[in-house]
């Protein structure tokens, strides 16, 4: 971990604290109190990071007057104990950490990612944590979420099928928030009759950052894992511009649609499934409840697929190409779904030959129909799967479930249509 | 075109009605005056779609008490002149069509799909646009837009130079919405030095539908031709829920984000460069202005170019087959604009023979930003060209225009990482 330098290391010696002690910090007439983060590279020597009861870390710049004192000293011994609190009243809660920014700290400062805390590190961060629940926490990977793979989603479906038979009442799973998206509708598919939410969260900014969004993330999963009806797998990211906002996307819905936003994630073509808010949970009525169980695990999946963006221009033989080394094929098309003649000829060979083609749309907004247009229509007779309002994304990950699950052209194509794990929204708009 | 049936059919042939002529209707207590429109397959035989003076179609539902008064008959004679009205104090502007569904009556209707009415036809069919300028109107192409080619970008590029040297105060190009987006960035690369705007235009809605945008958007784009000091390719296209609101889009910067609303397109990660509210042009500070010319024309493009997305499992095999059938590659990365591990190793192997790699983030929103992650330095490293804010669609006809300008790998990287033609923004977020 970074160390403060300068004007912040001289008042923090006087006072004798040091990161992770709680403290109390009179500064420009307030009076604020938190737990002392590490020095953040980012930030300017004379920022001190406190991470404020709320979870939210607050940046403040020091002068000649700020006053630091020290509440409890942080005990090293009792944090590298593997142990969390538990409480036999509280409901358990199973935290499966696999890497990401919101399990890094120091990863900006020397140029090497370290996916690096423990999620025992992750939830004794995070006190409030321990308030709400008795966590069992454990890292399945430490990885950054570019490189999961079927194999990363098939263990980690696995492991929460393990926690919910082991009573957990819900099952966190941090992770990075590039492939966030991915993961949560791959969980989507792969677990049935869940008898609680899998919620997973992640970062936009790390740990040690001011106004990181982990702590408020990890806290509203907590909240939904042990209050709320939710057996469904949901992503639990900030939202909107306050600091106290999260929504619950479907796993087989979400989208990360802002590169470095804190509010980057969005539900596309239907609302969230809920919200947490001022630590309140809300679901809509759309949710699925927890079932009485017991969870059922389908983590088959075909690796062999692929997803193809259609743009003006796009060569035949890269599909050709492509097509024989899969086993299926997604293409996002343009507009309602379309695709260009001399593509379609391309797409009409691999269909004959008994591989599923599913179409989707570019615009993510608004569904594929193939009834508008002649492009449509020929497409249909053709053989390819309209994919409705599914994400793109989500057509991937299903199309290598249904794979997974059979090997009959006919099956695979009903379950592609088949609205499985609310890949397609109520509120279709043809 | 469709033909109206059952009480409408009757309706329409007691007060000698026919589509083309200009009715008063009495309906429910209101007195209505436009154009009869064709029936709309869509709408049920007790539907009479009349074009208001505004552009907008309505649909009335018709009942026993509806009168019909014919106030003007439609004069086929006149209608199938191509000589449309001239008066010499008028700026002149040009329609260049190309197809699609601002282009289209009967195709729902039918089956097949028609972008059949010519451009004089097109601009018979909104008389407004003829108060504001004398309309030199004539078909370059009448296809679906996913059928576009560099060839007809090349040839479109070429009307439009031709067009701004024999005069004209500015170019409507009517064209289909599914790659508007990819068109406008084309254009955007190869016209320089513009003595006005070339307008694309479109409609969700054919021009026989109710509600259709097709009026509203070209009218907006015509008064943008006359009116506006702007010297760049923008999308006109209909905004918001209400039906008097166009906005203007950066070529390099507008995308399709809805399958069929009719305010699909979005300006990412700017603000719109202007908008035409209640016929009123405005204009963002940050518009360019009209050039003093003479027109520059850059049509050169290497038409061999793949725009890859990167997803979890993505096969570096993928990546290989494509580089060898092609002379440059831009990446939808995830998030800040990264790929895997193995898909490096891959795009690594690509760059060391000199092909260019661009990458660009599916976010959409946001940018590129290679330094905070260790993923990001060793792509940097690898020679991977990030692509700022520029979307994937932009990156992609950008490295087409690039390699069609020079051969010379060091000159492809310097023109993907300049600001040409304004597909980067502002405010990048770094």
């Amino acid at each position: 971990m970074a160390e403060y330098r300068g004007d912040a290391a001289e008042l923090l010696k006087k006072a004798g604290a040091a990161p992770g002690d709680l403290l109390e910090v009179r500064h420009a007439g307030n009076l604020y109190t938190g737990v002392l983060m590490p020095h953040h590279a980012f930030s300017g020597p004379e920022i001190l990071t406190l991470k404020l009861a709320s979870g939210y870390n607050l940046g403040l710049r020091i002068d000649a007057k700020t006053q630091v004192r020290v509440l409890e000293h942080h005990s090293p011994q009792k944090a590298s104990e593997e142990g969390l609190p538990h409480d036999p009243a509280k409901p358990a809660v199973a935290v499966l950490g696999t890497g990401g920014t919101i399990a890094s700290y120091v990863e900006y400062r020397t140029g090497a990612v370290h996916p690096a805390i423990s999620a025992a590190d992750l939830v004794r961060s995070v006190p409030q944590l321990s308030e709400l629940c008795n966590v069992c926490a454990r890292v399945l990977y430490s990885i950054l979420s570019e490189n999961m793979r079927v194999a990363h989603w098939q263990n980690l479906a696995r492991a929460i099928a393990e926690e919910f038979q082991a009573g957990a009442a819900g099952v966190i799973v941090p992770h990075g928030t590039d492939t966030m998206g991915y993961t949560a509708a791959a969980l989507s598919f792969m677990l049935k009759s869940l008898p609680g939410p899998v919620v997973l969260v992640g970062a936009q900014r790390s740990s040690d950052r001011p106004s990181s969004d982990a702590s408020l993330n990890l806290i509203a999963a907590a909240r939904v894992c042990v209050e709320a009806d939710l057996g469904e797998v949901v992503v639990a990211m900030h939202a909107g511009p306050s600091d106290t906002y999260v929504q619950l996307h479907r796993g087989t819905k979400v989208r990360k649609m802002h590169a470095s936003r804190r509010d980057a994630f969005q539900s596309i073509n239907e609302a969230p499934v809920g919200e947490v808010l001022d630590g309140e949970v809300k679901l809509r009525p759309e949710h699925r409840p927890r079932s009485a169980g017991p969870i059922e695990l389908h983590e088959r999946m075909e690796e062999q697929v692929a997803l193809l963006y259609f743009y003006p221009g796009f060569a035949p033989e890269h599909l050709e190409l492509v097509a024989q080394h899969t086993k299926g094929i997604v293409i996002a098309g343009t507009g309602l779904g379309h695709i260009s003649e001399e593509l379609l000829a391309a797409a009409r060979k691999v269909t004959h030959r008994g591989l599923p083609v599913v179409v989707t749309t570019q615009c993510l907004n608004g569904a594929v129909n193939l009834h508008v247009y002649e492009t449509g229509r020929e497409m249909l007779a053709a053989g390819i799967i309209p994919g409705g309002d599914m994400l793109p994304e989500t057509a991937y990950v299903k199309l290598m479930w249904a794979l997974g699950q059979t090997s009959d052209p006919a099956k695979v194509r009903a379950l592609m249509l088949d609205n499985l794990a609310g890949e397609y929204s109520q509120r279709r708009e043809l």
